[in-house]
């Protein structure tokens, strides 16, 4: 493995009922609060009143910043700026999945810096500062809520970009799997598209010499695959959903399960070039490309996939020759997708060619893309058409 | 799983050189430094030049406390906190393995109370506030560079006790795999089986639905199993011993391998009232006392036990009951610790029936010890027949 270092402060409250620790998580970091959530199923689940009469009760001031989308957009980060300025806000409380609360570690940073916080996106200022971040997670998928990751769309330019910083982690999350029951089934499924593919974009990797990352990379897709469709068929499975959420934050908690290995994330590149135009749901685009990705890359270290199919997917070798056992690993993965209802070709979204080279062009903008294989612009358009 | 909240701020720098970053990581913290370390093996291996090299470069000035025991001592302890008030120490810099860390969280912890530090460990008073603490790890064993425990024996009093506390994670500690290679046999032994002492203490639970955290410790488990021979034929083979300093930090970082299940602790507790006594290797005590713990407790969950069996030590069922497929798994325990080259009796340091009620009783002194079965003072001295 390689050198690296790691630190993840973030406090997690796990559990049915955490959200009733709100008011003391939030009390030693001041009394403005700026509550950012999306298109409103919190008011519906009862979650917002709960979260208010929390706030209530140590004498909050809540300043509201609501309807952020789910690619969320740089023209909500900017509003939830200019409150963070105007209001000054002391913490951002994101209410919601991954979205939610990747808006918020945008206005986070953007609130303490002077210039358009869009640069952070475009790599052209490093975050040195940022509000306090805490969130209370709705859906299990992107990891969030304990990291220090944001992807923000800029729908002027047509961009779909991400950041990464010590300075955003939230400081506490309160995870209770009890507020994804009400999750929508097709919600249910990017979410765990979402989760295996942040598994992939670290298991998939050249580093040699990481066993104990290759066992807790595994560890965690084998329990996904185990509760997905048991959290799809009893929605209110508390046991699957509680498994779920764990996944998901251990997936990409920092790097955790990774620590010292070289990671991919072409998939993530690419698919950001596809929502950024067609503004689709980031799990269903991985859905369709990663199933690609790998059949477009596995020759480069066969025994990884091979490793793949026999681990996580308990394939038996038999006579198979390594090829035959790798394909038989994707297969199974596309095979699972299709199971949960996941899409699996760009047409089920009446995406065609026409933009092919520009969102093959975007996705190396800053060098080729990915580690596992280097991708050039070609490589990215054969990806993109074999997922046609 | 049940609710829980977790939380672990220790920066880990991890990898080859690694030393040569402890000048900016300390420098944030102060100029008075308390150097903690054990019995002069720092000083042969030329570590010690490197530290005060690195602490000369910011002008730091350096206290130092020696001779740290490897089962600690309260003498040492105190003699650190009056070093600590009298010298007015900002960090305290732990360079060694558990106990030295160990040693140097109880001063964190003593130096800034006003009563005597035993307290916390006899929980007649709670942790508040501790100087800040850093380590650079010479050992793979006890987790102690990324958690919050702390073991120290008390010689006059023939007890051994522990205390855990938010405040006393080290903020940084550093993990250079090659600062292992030094290690004698045996103490890498000992290290061996207090990594998978840690992680049987998390692993064999009564809480349901935790299939993720198990899997955690098995990844762990596997890991160690794979490596440790490794380590031991060749104790200059970086991967091997990497991998070791890996899986000893994870096995025991915070709980983050189970997180949401009950711990037992048991078999720590009755070695604990061993080496209080008898001033074994920890490490040692353990692999004296797990395997006759499980035999003794095993038919009370036994699919934990056969679980055990197949997915760490790869045993096939075949025809075997519950019973002898659990028995097995045991037994594959027990051979793994002898081939090592672990003890596996107490009669091995000459410890006969003399002090078993002692131990016994001063075992179950805070009430029944342990969780997967709760053992009275009779299960105690049961379980120590079985290890004569």
């Amino acid at each position: 493995m390689n050198s690296f270092s790691f630190q993840n402060q973030t406090n997690i409250v796990f559990g049915q009922g955490t959200v009733n620790q709100l008011a003391s998580l939030v009390a030693p970091y001041g009394k403005t609060i700026l509550l950012v959530y999306g298109g409103g199923s919190i008011k519906r689940s009862g979650l917002y009143d709960e979260v208010l009469a929390q706030l209530k009760s140590i004498d909050a001031k809540v300043v509201e910043l609501s309807g952020v989308e789910p690619n969320p957009r740089l023209t909500s980060v900017n509003k939830g700026i200019e409150l963070c300025r105007s209001e000054k806000v002391d913490l951002i409380l994101a209410v919601g999945g991954g979205s939610v609360i990747d808006a918020a570690k945008a206005i986070a940073a953007g609130a303490l810096y002077d210039g358009d916080v869009w640069d952070f996106l475009m790599h052209k200022a490093q975050i040195k500062d940022a509000l306090p971040i805490g969130t209370i997670l709705t859906l299990s998928a992107t990891g969030s809520e304990m990291n220090g990751n944001a992807v923000i769309s800029n729908w002027e330019t047509k961009q779909k970009r991400a950041f990464g910083s010590q300075h955003v982690y939230p400081r506490f999350s309160i995870l209770d799997p009890t507020l994804t029951y009400s999750v929508p089934r097709d919600q249910t499924v990017n979410g765990v598209v979402d989760i295996m593919s942040h598994v992939f974009e670290q298991y998939f990797t050249l580093t040699e010499n990481a066993p104990l990352q290759e066992r807790l990379c595994e560890s965690v897709l084998l329990t996904v695959i185990e509760n997905a469709e048991k959290a799809l068929e009893n929605p209110n499975d508390y046991d699957a959903r509680a498994n779920l959420m764990l996944c998901g934050t251990m997936a990409l908690n920092g790097g955790l399960i990774s620590v010292g290995t070289q990671n991919d994330w072409a998939s993530h590149g690419i698919e950001h070039e596809v929502s950024a135009i067609y503004d689709i749901p980031h799990g269903s685009g991985l859905s369709i490309l990663f199933p690609n990705w790998m059949k477009y890359v596995y020759k480069e270290r066969i025994d990884r996939f091979t490793q793949f199919a026999e681990r996580v997917w308990g394939i038996e070798r038999g006579s198979k020759s390594d090829d035959e056992l790798a394909l038989a690993g994707i297969e199974a993965t596309r095979e699972f997708f299709n199971r949960i209802g996941a899409p699996a070709t760009l047409a089920h979204y009446n995406i065609g060619r026409d933009n092919l080279d520009v969102m093959a062009r975007e996705a190396v903008l800053f060098g080729p893309l990915g580690n596992f294989k280097k991708l050039q612009q070609e490589d990215v358009k054969q990806i993109l058409e074999l997922a046609l």
